[in-house]
């Protein structure tokens, strides 16, 4: 017997995956491997991060997003190293009775941002699982050579800078899983999709990429929550930081949130998913971040200071803030 | 309040993945990304594979043999790509219930495998999840500036090789599942053994990547089975392969079983997880290759011929073989 029918699996590939497999390198999705040659110049920054059903993201939301948000979670991780994305792998395991429009949706999506954030689609892996619907990206960037920001070198000083604003999307997932607190936070309807949206899609800061890398002294992407990660930062730094919360960035409606519930102000500054990037930077270096930040189109907030010691203090009119669960962790 | 205190998820990293964290850009896990410098003159080979428990591995095999067989699996594309390892990256889903010593043993038989192949952990992630242990490898490999074997190179009148032997794995996968069965196929203690050790842990032929590279047109891994693999490189390049099924290497188990058993020469042929490089390259390159593969210490065979047309054709005493189902798909 001639052996030259495809199977399933290539055919879902090659249906769905194969259209964003636009950069050479990808062969088609046709090969074992995808084949990257690094810019000249350039150190490679590597990341891997993923969604599973039940876990990061409902199973029924809308299948557009659920491959955007794996690979903006990425990316966020990218733009807080300063690095140029280049492109990414995917492990995608589906269970049974995952259908073709799903596939199509999901892969829509995704492609949508592959090309919006020039990150396209190196090579994958697709299995089948008995479990949720999981999804695995390894993404990769490109930094200068030996200029990856990193975590560990926070000075004593510096000022601690963070984008966008905190808190709305654990106030989106919240609102996802009742959604009648928007009446008892009396937001509008604008507030509330505002605040799902947020949990939904992570908008990462890849714009600001090359001003985190000209000026930061060090910076992560607020993932686990404000207080968590900076908490890591300056653990990895051996500093301390002093953050004054009344500064902190709230959007309207997070404000309103807090507004009706104050208590809530822990939970914004220690809730998941905000997907912006925490960074410390010499105060001489601010005038010119903040004109790198205007010009990149993304809001930049300074919020504290670094200082000798260690964890990270969040100081509210003059009292510092207990935190009786101060980052998200799966274990 | 000061948060310095480290979270679960961080003191599980630090535990159990920090040790296997030699390369410095790995950054001891510390960071939201690693950083790697390329081999100068090099393009990067990517690659992402993964095993889900009751899909690709049982929940019960021994831990520390999980974590080798998942990267194992990807080191067997770097080879039949021709690459050297560079490390890797680890998404890690675990269900409640995971314990420290199942966790200990995993990241051991895994820490040994990335000094044994010189393919240290780079980074990684950490979910909890409600289904199945699922662990995502993506590896990374280096190859000379535009010198990657593809699949889709091979040339009409290049010999076809593969490596080790073929269909052990398929049969030991029917034995974990059916002990009876090694009574069925008269094999002895040894011979089951070997057979269930070849679906436990594949053997990459890293060692063989050098000779690849040198002389292969074309190669791939054997993953999904000789006959559907040999399928897909055809396809790729657009030619046709005939095979002498008489030449195909079977280790004495394998032949056993088939003697017990002939219609399972389909199974041989056919089915999974095999891990051995399938390549083509010109007759004249034949002598440099076997001495290539002798000094690696890696068995060799020529098993057929690439030819014009399309499709890999089984021919068993002078009479084509017909394959219900010549290759393993997941979908």
């Amino acid at each position: 017997m001639t052996e030259s029918t495809e199977s399933a699996e290539e055919r879902l590939i090659a249906r769905h995956l194969r259209p964003l497999a636009t950069h050479p390198g990808a062969l088609g999705l046709r090969d074992d491997a995808a084949v990257l040659t690094p810019p000249p110049g350039c150190d490679l920054v590597l990341k891997t991060d993923g969604v599973i059903a039940g876990v990061h993201f409902f199973a029924d939301d809308p299948p557009d997003t659920i491959g955007r948000k794996a690979l903006r979670m990425n990316l966020s991780d990218l733009a807080a190293k300063g690095a140029k994305p280049l492109g990414f792998l995917l492990a995608l395991a589906l269970p049974a009775g995952i259908d073709e429009a799903w596939l199509s949706a999901f892969a829509a999506g995704l492609g949508d941002d592959a090309v919006r954030y020039h990150c396209p689609l190196l090579g994958g892996d697709t299995d089948h699982t008995p479990g949720p619907i999981s999804i695995s990206i390894a993404a990769f960037g490109a930094v200068p050579f030996g200029r990856m920001v990193q975590r560990a070198t926070a000075k004593i000083g510096d000022c601690v800078m963070v984008t966008g604003t905190i808190g709305d999307a654990t106030f989106g997932l919240r609102l996802r899983r009742d959604r009648k607190l928007a009446e008892r936070w009396r937001l509008t309807d604008a507030m509330a999709r505002h605040l799902e949206e947020r949990y939904l899609l992570p908008q990462p800061r890849n714009a600001l990429a090359d001003a985190v890398l000209s000026h930061a002294t060090a910076a992560m992407d607020v993932s686990d929550g404000l207080a968590g990660d900076l908490g890591k930062l300056c653990r990895a730094s051996a500093v301390a930081a002093e953050i004054d919360v009344a500064r902190v960035p709230f959007s309207n409606a997070a404000r309103a949130v807090i507004a009706a519930e104050p208590a809530l102000i822990e939970a914004a500054l220690t809730g998941g998913d905000d997907y912006e990037i925490l960074l410390t930077l010499p105060p001489e270096r601010l005038a010119g971040f903040r004109a790198g930040a205007q010009a990149a189109g993304v809001a930049v907030t300074e919020i504290g200071r670094v200082q000798a010691g260690e964890g990270a203090r969040f100081v509210d009119e003059g009292k510092p803030l207990a935190f009786a669960r101060p980052s998200y962790s799966h274990f």
